[in-house]
């Protein structure tokens, strides 16, 4: 397998998971329905964490344009290659939806709420402020970044860090995922996002397009400023 | 200890254990009554786990015919040994249905909802339609035969895997379990729903037999499909 | 350290912990307050496995009399032994219920209800039936004793088993919990009921003697009946 | 990297995921809001975890004066390194507060509950009862120092003790966090508080400095204790 398909079937098994986890907590009739936070989180925690034991070997599991350029910043990835990754990220993004669509096809006209809807999608912040929303999802990023470049330096035996790259993935949402619900990573948004977009979604509202720059931006900023630290004190 | 007696035993702690862990939230007076999706995905995701430990060193631990017939079908798995996993499979479903029968034994007159009871045995849809449930099953499974298969090839230290394993069905429960309640596993479904027909349940309604092919036939088709692609692709 | 001091320090930490949760979420006030099943659960696991990590290597921590009584009833552990072991076990829940009232010292007189109160020390059935009741406690020790027996023959690195040995109370908590608070160890119950008895807690009610047997003698029941049928069977 | 560095970016870090769990569980519109005592207990283990997977092998990876001192008061750490340690730690825990109070920008002012406000950086008692609160906070530090030797005892293959630490805290958030909200770290509790005082937090009440004493002075003890006992009987 090549690592152009590795990025977008781990990509789109993180999202059909990832995703999937806010559809059962949101949507009407679904039986997780208001699981609460620690559902969300440890939900998230192991979509990524899964790919990374199926697809890691093969590609690195980056999963993540952010960790792409982070990596690439200091040397640690060709950018020769970024493209690529970045390509296959988005559209391993965008089919992931497109299966949590499915995968939940009865619930969506049973829903009312648009917002929660677009939730299954794409994020958005629980307070709209440009400065706040950036700062989160930077410093979200940052944590991202920073804890997995540690933790590929520590000694561990085989089969085990795909675990800690999950218990990762579970602290950022536990902890950091309050202001804007921790995309830390462009293709997790912006990918569903667009999905939302041309997905045949009963009554759907928007897709909040002038919200979607800051889970790009900052979590490629965090990323590769993470990155960059990193590299200089360790 | 035959391979056989292996597969019996292990589902039917497998049932006691994950079909107990709705009892517990949905009985009355039950002490983990309304315990939350989060203690049902956890309390699946062990009751796999545990019996991997015991029984995987001697029957691979499959406790699933989906699972049977996807290694089946890519050669992982001798064809001639497939009834008799299925059979020791479905007997053990059913004794374990027993178990959990006896185990909330004074619960089942203080429960007044039917419907309560039967998902103490057999799942059933979120909200009905043919299509979507077939896909959500069909999803589910897929991802759970693709997931086994990827970590089957990862290099583990020795008593890893069987946690690898339980995470693999938490993240299919946290995730994906909200539409059908995730069979993902016709012996799961089907054991425990003759168990529902026979046993003398107070005041219990009927085994929803109209339902009953989908959460078999749908893990089927999901796993050997999952089965295929990831033989061709890995 | 002798194996004496190992069984009763660890069977005190582990009550002060595994009791301390259900303190944290049923006194009045406390911060965990109505935390849920997965709390108590949850609770429950890791205050049995931090133990095994501190005192395992020293006396095989078994904090359990009805472990100590199935081992001794296949010849894993020495006959003359059991009651030195037993008593430090009884001894060490004792210890460890004085340090929970200790713990939450102010938080007693807040709360009113006498049976929070007394399961704060020992278990209780959530509907009262000797017989159902028995099989509950008679199959959660069973499922325990068969799944440490399971556990001690799988092959596995250095520092994973006590975890587990955690995964194990946190499925048997989980799932088998419901009808009775799986006390599934003598030592446990009747520890922490002897304290509730001689503790001045304010406005205490009685602590519940005429149940007190089913906590013993259904765990031990329980424990060697599994011990013999994992002999038998592997 | 120094392991000056080392304490003051882990215990930030910590301090940073810590405390940002009591903030989204806490204030007004966070996501995770009201996400109940498993999500902070959760949150605040990894919070310690993968700092320690990041910077363990630097500095041992104390964050947290109690934990210094009482390896200090056993022979564990140079009593010349104290100092330097706990200034680290110090200005760690300011730092990481602050870093809290940026991610959660937009959401201070939307939060009207002044003691709420005041519980995203420091602790505070459930029920005021100076006896009361100190038992907790020095129990709760024993038997995190007691612990964490006994786990430093353990023969444990690579990677895998930062996990286990996590469970540690784990454990006493679950089980002991309920009567003081569990500092058992003089830094954690002292650091925030510092940074609440001087933070242009909207609307904010006093930072209760007359608690302050008990989260300092009775980790330290329980600490130092635990330490001397362990080294007695082990």
């Amino acid at each position: 397998m090549s690592t152009f398909l590795a990025e977008f079937l781990g990509t789109a098994l993180l999202i059909l998971l990832g995703n999937g986890v806010v559809a059962n907590v949101s949507l009407n009739k679904s039986k997780g329905k208001d699981g609460g936070w620690i559902v969300i989180a440890t939900g998230w925690a192991l979509a990524v964490a899964i790919p990374v034991y199926i697809f890691g070997p093969i590609s690195g599991a980056h999963f993540n344009p952010a960790v792409t350029l982070a990596n690439a910043s200091i040397g640690n990835f060709a950018w020769a290659d970024v493209p690529m990754y970045i390509i296959a990220q988005m559209l391993g993004a965008i089919l992931g939806a497109c299966l949590v669509y499915l995968h939940y096809l009865p619930h969506w006209k049973e829903t009312d709420d648009k917002g929660a809807k677009l939730g299954c999608f794409a994020t958005g912040p629980a307070i709209e402020s440009t400065t706040g929303n950036f700062i989160s999802e930077f410093l979200g990023t940052f944590v991202l970044v920073f804890a997995l470049l540690g933790i590929g330096n520590t000694v561990m035996v085989d089969g085990l860090s795909p675990i800690v790259v999950g218990l990762v993935i579970w602290v950022i949402g536990l902890t950091l995922g309050g202001p804007t619900g921790y995309a830390i990573n462009p293709a997790r948004d912006l990918g569903p996002r667009i999905a939302h977009a041309f997905l045949p979604i009963p009554n759907k509202g928007d897709s909040n397009w002038k919200y979607a720059w800051i889970p790009v931006v900052a979590p490629i900023c965090g990323g590769i400023v993470a990155a960059l630290i990193f590299n200089l004190i360790f």
